[in-house]
């Protein structure tokens, strides 16, 4: 582990992608590094957060999230207590301001949130002394996530910079995207999102993302594919016409790779997969497919979030 | 933290405050404050009950109490089970005695339960050798509740005797009135409890409370305010009008305490309350409220109350 | 505890008790009693898998194995982690292989799995490099329990070689009566089956089980006599008539045990117990009931399970 002066980190809270510097998100990529290293340990347990309790206030359902959360606070020797869960009555009756307030005066040291509405953790961290994590809020922001897709690539292609990196399916309600669009674009990756355009968002392109309908595009010359998962219930918004007309159109399989895509293309995926509709089962279990090296640097990305806003109370 | 031998402690359950000397709460208190000021220190963590597992017997659902009590746990590094929730197929087909007997041949050290039914954490005491501490049954008592609720007061007004402390709401169907009214009687404190006629149970005169639906009787020369939880499903058991008259006659705020109370009164509230019904928005955020210090201080007494009764096993 | 060398443990999974050998069984039986004495120390708990993460993968309800799993895991000085249960959205619109890739992802050092489908914990060990441990597949095998009612026998009667053993009930549904009749044969027991006639599986006699629909055969000259629990589900399925009928003619009640059994006769039940139907009330709590130590032997037979496990990495 990295020295705490060396590291020169500042930041109390992780919100989202969009506030942090290029080098904010390098020392969490490099910190993750070396905690990829210890996981590969017999013992893969170090004690920098002993005797402190890490809350977890999952107010959406989610199981893989919370579990790489728990797996990378018990890894570091953190305590951790569910506060919330989806299906808990902790926040009947309560405004969000007052559950926040509760869970400060427990006087935990962090708090890992993920909630259905955008901002929630944001105002969260104006509630309460301790750090908040960000685990998912809304149509907003996923760091961890982008972070450990970032971390992948760099891990495979050794860099990132000048990388063209294309997101394909719903980018308009995907908090993944957005994370992942600002935390390439920072480290000057070329991003091109691509999907149905009733699953496009409107100005998009402001954030540097090259935006088009046309998979051929979006794989032509690609360096990496992150396919998104499509959420089956926003056919019911008659937001695209049927799933099978989706994955004639937009579907990742090895028929298009090899049309249009550079050979050794890595295939990215935040899972769970929905197999034969985003993504075919070929391509899943592909060599290019780095889907489950993203769950192992799930766990190091995680702790080293965890322990960089540690060194910042 | 206090010698074994000092602390003189006898007690193998905590079931109820009724049960308890005066000595003994007053123990609880000072113990209390002892863990409070290892809640402060950077690692908020000490070894006393390291090793020993704590089972959490909780068959209604609680996540504010539950969260209190495992936080406490971990504090002092004992471990933490979940052996049954409100959702758990644990005691279906099974009588509570049943129940009872397997978790005590798991061999766990303690138990914390929360029941529905009165008595069940005495009866469960009566078929185990672990301690059991009650966290709430029924409509008797939750006597942790009550134990914050006190330390609190005496930690702002610096003394509980010769009080004047108002408990305001459904009395009938509250165990935090009836462990507030023990805990409080006993410690020398005079307590009025108020409420509409139909939430206020026969016979509690007897307990030594002064009894009114008169709220400003209840609130002239009170030093501290309990106000209790509307629990909203009693409206439809026809125990109140409505909640709008609820709030108009029994409802705690501003202009009413202006009028009637002391102008340094304390307000406490159990928690999650109902805002702007039986407590208004401006009241709850007051600097006479001690709603947030009751959790914080619920850890710590929670803490001192698993710690004591672990020295007589 | 046993020194490594000593133990000579070569297998990296427990997936049923028919791939064990009678040496296997004997070691776990032995480590088991090493346990037992430990979880009678006043800190009951052993350092061997400090730092080490269990997955605890229960995709059907289980309370009281997965409480009996983390207990044994805590006691061992493992961490917990709860990557599913039968509410959790986690294996929702994924193959059970993608589940276990995802697990394998995280690097746990073992998984306890749970799950309706027999054979599932055997795919599971195919997947991932974690050690599997089967706590109930479907209708196939419940090894722990088989080797805690194995343990409870031997630990009362001092030997099982020889022993008359009697299995009652819903034999066809029961993976606790499979496994305990491996568990049984290989050690040299003799193992009756007895049930309905629709209830009893054909050929179950191969495994070496005597098979019988009349209780006295099953009771007569039987040193222990397993009682299951019946699900009262299979009524519906016109498995047999009624209830009242079942506990009629295949009820263990006093007076069937002084007609037909010998007097010290060992009796088991693996919880949780139908009162009054499959067994009287009685019998469950009389000086010849062993249920409660099968509760408490379930503790030291896991811990056993988890830790020699853990030596063949």
């Amino acid at each position: 582990m990295e020295k705490k002066e060396k590291l020169n980190w500042t930041k109390k809270h992780l919100l989202g992608i969009e506030a942090l510097s290029k080098e904010e998100i390098l020392t969490i990529l490099h910190q993750s590094t070396a905690f990829k290293s210890v996981l590969k340990r017999s013992i893969p347990k170090v004690p920098p957060l002993r005797g402190k309790t890490i809350a977890m206030l999952f107010c959406e359902p989610s199981t893989r999230t919370r579990s790489s959360f728990e797996l990378a606070a018990k890894r570091l020797s953190a305590d951790t207590l569910s506060v919330a869960t989806s299906t808990s009555s902790f926040l009947k009756g309560e405004t969000l301001k007052d559950t926040a307030r509760n869970i400060e005066a427990m006087k935990v040291e962090m708090i890992v949130m993920r909630h259905g509405c955008s901002g929630a953790p944001h105002f969260l961290s104006q509630c309460v002394n301790a750090s908040v994590i960000n685990a998912g809020d809304g149509s907003h922001e996923h760091p961890t996530q982008a972070l450990l897709d970032v971390f992948t690539i760099k891990e495979k292609v050794k860099k990132i910079e000048g990388l063209k990196v294309s997101i394909i399916g719903d980018i308009a309600h995907s908090r993944v995207a957005r994370s992942n669009i600002f935390a390439l674009t920072k480290l000057g990756a070329k991003v091109t999102v691509c999907g149905p355009k009733t699953l496009l968002p409107v100005g998009i392109e402001k954030t540097g993302a090259k935006v088009t309908s046309d998979l051929k595009e979006a794989l032509e010359g690609a360096d990496a594919i992150n396919v998104l998962r499509i959420q089956l219930e926003r056919q019911k918004e008659a937001l695209f016409p049927t799933i099978r007309e989706y994955t004639r159109t937009f579907g990742i399989n090895a028929e298009v790779l090899r049309k249009y895509a550079k050979k050794e293309v890595l295939i990215l995926h935040p899972g769970p997969i929905n197999r034969g509709v985003e993504l075919s089962q070929d391509v899943a279990d592909s060599e290019f497919s780095v889907i489950l090296d993203q769950v192992t640097n799930g766990v190091a990305v995680r702790m080293a979030v965890l322990f960089l806003l540690s060194l910042k109370k």
